[in-house]
């Protein structure tokens, strides 16, 4: 079969740059340890080989299609693995035994979800949102909600989503008109537009449990007036019945990639007949909703790493099997031809989309991590985690999500004119990873959240425990002859990170915000550059030092070396952009914010 | 309708930009004027938009198909579009009287051509393939075949196409293995098998004109014995009978992108009765070839160019008519949501569109302008045209299918959500986009070109010219105050590349050509991002001297200070780049070299 991932990688991930035996000190996880963790990861794979990837293309083309009456069919594939992965726990395991789960780290289960992701990314999103919807009902639900649809939802019968997102808001959520009104039995009553829900309707499960999003009668405007709803699409009865909840499909959009991925528009209330079940307090909504957000955009920013990883995968394999050309230096046409993988372009090519396949992939695994340190640990250090993981959660969602579009377009150039056919998987999986710059929050969103919000949290102490990481791995690359030109250059960008801040709080301090987050998104990338080299010397660190050690039990030296390599050629190729991003925005002309619309023209 | 162009701009580009009077002056164009000369290109603006534009979706919804036995079927419309192009002049137009043309200049021709690009850009692709092969056939081909062959074709009645790529060969074009065997009768017969040939078979003609490179029997090895020939599908016979000349189509490649143009796998020869003739010499098949392959690089770049600039429009439109969400500074949720375009990062979405797509759409009209003056002049005059659009060639080729894809990526995202659907073009003009970079030599075959070709050519000369010609628009640019900043800025860049030349220029002194050029695309990035700031002070310029003279009579003085605008957007957010691009190619270590392909793992 052909390679989608690389298990090397993910074990070099989980038990060496990131280990995952830490975690096994807290409470929470001491149930298990590093061989368990491995053998249940290793399921996830087998669950992938079978059921996932050989549907991969034929799950694109046929797309889920809307019936004209409410309903959307998908391939019948998708309804046997949600079956199959909720029966191998791959919805509820991370959740805690008393909710029925295997109080799985997300280390073990979003290593599982990357290999669902790189076979099959559709298909894990259907999963995916189950599990962060039954998550949220956990956290913040009542006995009774846990107790009612949870387990259909850890069982693979129904499907959790997020609806959030209306025609007229968009992205603008103080803008939501989803209107909710009390009623004196233990209800309200729903009526309202929501747009592009993934999984809102299809013929895998047996009902839907909607979150979403409305403003119950006389809220406050904005996101203060926000209040979060279970709203099922058939509500269980005392008994035993379901009554139909007035949730219509009234279609499905149909798109570019992901196209076995239903993506609805739902009308609740046409007959003012919708009841929605409030969730926690009034008003709070959105701060719940914040807690499946943020794992939805861990988890976007870990699919766009693993569908970048699947490319790269599938180029590699086809460079190392194609014969074409002769090198630059050899000009004799009656030499054979050499394998493509031996044309420096070739190379660099390869050497681009794993730098940031990788390199993403560890940022998205560092997130696990802290997400995992966070719900183990208390106090303190549960806040210093938080913290951090606050400030990585919008850039782990956009470098993967943006990078991974160029490093995807890469693995179709080196196919050459193969890899714009349907013959070859490089092309769908370049439509499929566009969608991930767009989902829980556009780029533009993020990096709003980023300079506008986390940069400043606490008093930047969410960015000092940032730059006190990358400072530890610089520190360690320091004491390395080879490693030591990389950590002074990171140490360097950083630096210049910090001008930059100081700079642009100039205008913050005089209050102008709107000039302040004027370039937001450029400072994203700046940042992503800085922490995605940060991976690439703490991968290199760990890989100098099973060199050293001569410690080849879990993988070989070639692949250390090649992780050293990698490191060195992100540093000689990518991390120099950060520069030119540093420039643009100590650059002092204002030239977004054109009155004079035609200008444009 | 939609906007997919901006008629503004070209004619800005055509009479303001790059002055195509001077073309008048010349015996070739002396039957034209500006008046005409607009005229003639407004009337293939009523074509696009009744007879193009209007089928843009659609033609991507009916993908060309193949039939099973040797046809390949194509949306009604490409037939009809043919022969009115065809009845309009637009496929010989640009041919001289004498061979039934309108001895129209590219920049008339291509003015047009990009708004069929703009419009719908498959369709173009049927055109565009057509005038190229008869081109060639006029240079090169004897009486008969010029009067049995071109005629057809300009009259829209047969395609023809070039029949370059095999299975096996790919972009190695010195490897490949079709066949012609010598007969007495005065064709040759040929046998091997062509990929990816587009509109190689489809129902919209009665007829093929496959311009084919083959190998005569005893041709030496390599590229010095390809030889030039014209295979028809059928064979105009001297009773008037078309005879079947055995010229199977096999297949056609289904694509994520441009899916009405037929790509077909063409084999020749299946039963020993296919007839090829020879063009011009024996051996020399490659040296002409590239007349035609020249002309569809330019091509290919001005249709990248073209794509994305239907892909600004439609964002630009997008932008201007959606309300949502609030501007940074404003945190009053009940003020009413602005339009999108009011946020900065819309704007600089925005603005990076219209910089990528203008700026190379404005190097594709200097291509054509040098295009016309090399076929217009003669002596030193014409050789120094021609050298300097061999160096531009490569670039205006590669600057805009990969900056293009970029840009259509923005379109996408200032769409939010919507854009990935298929309810908007933005998504479809992405997928269509990115076959740019693969057409006619890769990105990677495109700057081998330039850093190992056209940077040396003449010993240097081309690069001499390239230089003069900027430092020319930076000359002027210096005498104006608010120009001045960017002119200096250029011309240290244009500093900094040429230390980068010196630098590199240590290995091709040392015969190391490998190293030499194995970093050549990131050259080429960084070359690229000159000759585009160059494109935009010489925009700059006249937009300066339009408004210092109040001279609105073509365009608005708001269209003029957009021009600037997007000048200054340009120097500071894009131009930055190519520092980092001359710190990679400065950087000695040698990172795309790799023996041990396990650290690829």
């Amino acid at each position: 079969m052909a390679r989608y991932t690389s298990m090397e990688f993910l074990k070099y991930l989980v038990f060496e740059v990131h280990p995952i035996e830490i975690l096994f000190n807290y409470d929470r996880y001491k149930h298990l340890d590093n061989e368990q963790a491995w053998m249940i990861i290793e399921s996830a794979k087998l669950l992938a080989d079978q059921e996932m990837f050989p549907y991969f293309k034929e799950m694109d083309q046929t797309p889920a299609t809307y019936d004209g009456k409410g309903g959307v069919r998908t391939h019948p594939q998708i309804k046997r693995i949600i079956q199959l992965a909720a029966e191998q726990n791959w919805i509820g395991g991370a959740a805690k035994f008393e909710h029925g789960g295997m109080q799985l780290p997300e280390m073990i289960f979003n290593s599982a979800h990357h290999i669902f992701q790189s076979a099959n990314n559709s298909t894990q999103g259907y999963l995916g949102l189950s599990t962060g919807s039954a998550d949220l009902i956990t956290s913040f639900g009542n006995a009774e909600q846990i107790a009612t649809y949870v387990p259909p939802i850890y069982e693979g019968r129904w499907q959790g989503t997020m609806a959030l997102t209306e025609p007229q808001a968009g992205s603008s959520l103080s803008d939501i008109v989803t209107s909710a009104a009390e009623t004196n039995q233990g209800y309200y009553k729903i009526k309202g537009q929501k747009i592009f829900i993934s999984g809102g309707q299809h013929d895998g499960v047996d009902n839907f449990v909607h979150l979403t999003l409305a403003r119950i009668e006389g809220a406050p405007v904005g996101v203060k007036g926000i209040s979060l709803f279970i709203i099922p699409k058939y509500t269980p009865e005392v008994d035993g019945s379901m009554r139909y909840n007035d949730v219509y499909c009234a279609g499905d959009f149909q798109k570019m990639g992901q196209r076995v991925y239903a993506t609805t528009h739902l009308s609740f209330g046409d007959n003012d007949d919708c009841r929605g079940f409030l969730v926690g307090e009034p008003n709070k909504g959105l701060t719940y909703m914040f807690q499946m957000m943020n794992g939805a955009r861990i988890s976007v920013g870990q699919c766009a790493a693993s569908v970048a990883m699947a490319a790269y995968q599938a180029s590699l394999q086809y460079c190392m099997e194609r014969p074409q050309g002769r090198t630059a230096g050899e000009k004799d046409p009656s030499k054979p031809p050499t394998l493509i993988i031996n044309h420096a372009d070739v190379q660099r090519m390869l050497q681009t989309q794993k730098a940031i396949a990788e390199g993403s992939l560890s940022l998205a695994m560092e997130c696990n991590k802290l997400y995992d340190l966070v719900h183990a640990s208390e106090g303190e250090e549960k806040d210093t985690h938080l913290l951090l993981l606050e400030i990585l959660t919008p850039i782990v969602k956009t470098y993967p999500s943006e990078q991974g579009s160029r490093a995807a377009s890469l693995a179709i150039q080196t196919l050459g004119g193969y890899g714009f056919t349907t013959d070859f998987p490089v092309q769908q999986l370049y439509r499929d990873l566009k969608i991930m710059s767009l989902y829980e929050g556009t780029t533009g969103i993020q990096s709003l959240d980023l300079l506008g919000r986390k940069v400043t949290i606490n008093n930047g102490k969410a960015l000092q425990l940032l730059l006190a990481a990358i400072n530890e791995t610089i520190d360690k690359a320091k004491l390395n002859v080879e490693l030591k030109a990389s950590a002074d250059r990171l140490s360097k960008e950083l630096n210049d990170m910090k001008k930059v801040l100081l700079h642009l709080n100039q205008y913050a301090i005089k209050g102008e915000i709107e000039r302040y987050l004027s370039d937001a998104t450029v400072f994203m990338e700046m940042a992503s550059y800085l922490v995605i080299a940060w991976q690439w010397l703490k991968m290199a660190n760990v890989a100098k030092e099973k060199i050293e050690a001569e410690d080849f039990k879990t993988n070989s030296k070639s692949f250390y070396e090649g992780k050293i390599h990698t490191m060195h050629f992100y540093f000689k190729y990518e991390l120099p952009h950060a520069a030119a991003c540093a420039e643009t925005l100590i650059n002092t002309s204002t030239l977004t914010n054109l009155q004079n619309l035609e200008m444009f023209f």
